[in-house]
């Protein structure tokens, strides 16, 4: 594996049950861009659910893998996250969409949410390597899970509340998990520089294609900063 | 509709039955930072079949829907092609993906490869209407078809022949149903002035995300100053 590898973990394709497609295109223009190797991992589980993105249905029953679908994004190319070692990348990157919570942990679908193992295993490896970590949308909410339940105080940033922003309880869920959470803007940044963890709201802001790629952007050239 | 609509046509989600994730990506990311609204439509038909983007197998009694699957990328938002009328966009775009091939036609698929019935429509009602057309990657074989067969030279190109190239052999198969083909590198993008048709290879390139999107972003940039 290259030095120059950045891991990216996927949850799916589409952002009602998988990764939002434009953060996760937004950030691997970004690391293009400045010379990295977006390398993409994501569970091989079947994932919580199948919602028809259309008619908003969802199938509980579904068989589609969490692995298969994230390869429509990764073009083939993606590798279970059980592979995932801290010493293979430079940095991990969680675009968002709902499978954040849905299928790297139960926090959208369950009243005592739970991370799963394998993406626990990573988080807490690359911050103990000192190797950063860059969570966008819904995603810094697994931050705030795995690292408040660790007694570790983290600082996120999840958006805003108020109009157009749709998922604004969600800040204060992420405070009682024990993160410190700052509001900022969709082309905002927020750099945790002790644990190098940074943030950027993206989709949490009902915005136009472009500013929720700028606001990606940022957060990936604050990722590649920190290595 | 808003009159700063343009109409963007989907395949399905994903490289290798669908669209491809990254172009349309680049495609809403450029639209946008011009002020253009896209809107998204699809044929509202069962696809040509499944493919699993890790393993390479594909499955020919998938049901999907290339509609509801094309809603994964449109974020929910997305209409049957069938709905799309020449009044109601400045201009529209295909991205690319092996979708174009098999679902938007049978190119990829097919000895006497046919273009849907719909998908020639709106390219012959935008043509006679001289709204700008935007095509990328394998796409522009459906213009090459349907021009070709109405005995209208359109220029465009498909990228090149040769190492980097893996479908250079699509370059001979768009002179054969009568269109100029410019051979043009990534970052290249080609203008036929006379019929405002816009095409860019993309991903018929093997490139880094950065060099697609540079591309794409141009494609569409020309295609906004025709209209």
């Amino acid at each position: 594996m290259s030095s120059e590898s950045v891991a990216v973990v996927l949850s799916g394709c589409g952002v009602y049950d998988g990764t939002e497609i434009h953060e996760v295109a937004a950030v691997c223009v970004a690391l293009s861009k400045l010379g990295k190797t977006p390398v993409f991992y994501a569970p091989d589980k079947v994932q919580f659910h199948e919602v028809n993105h259309v008619n908003g249905s969802s199938d509980n029953e579904t068989k589609r893998n969490v692995l298969v679908e994230s390869g429509r994004i990764a073009r083939g190319k993606v590798l279970a996250l059980g592979e995932l070692q801290v010493t293979s990348a430079d940095a991990v990157i969680f675009p968002g969409g709902f499978g954040a919570a849905k299928n790297l942990s139960t926090f959208g679908v369950s009243e005592n949410p739970v991370v799963d193992q394998e993406v626990e295993r990573v988080l807490v490896e690359f911050h103990e390597a000192k190797k950063p970590i860059g969570l966008c949308c819904i995603s810094p909410i697994l931050a705030a899970m795995v690292f408040g339940g660790k007694d570790i105080k983290v600082k996120l940033t999840l958006g805003k509340q108020g109009d157009g922003w749709p998922f604004g309880g969600t800040l204060d869920k992420a405070k009682e998990f024990g993160a410190e959470v700052v509001e900022m803007n969709v082309n905002e940044v927020c750099i945790d520089e002790e644990h190098k963890i940074v943030t950027s709201p993206a989709f949490m802001y009902d915005g136009k294609f472009h500013e929720i790629q700028e606001g990606v952007t940022q957060m990936v050239n604050a990722v590649v900063d920190l290595i």
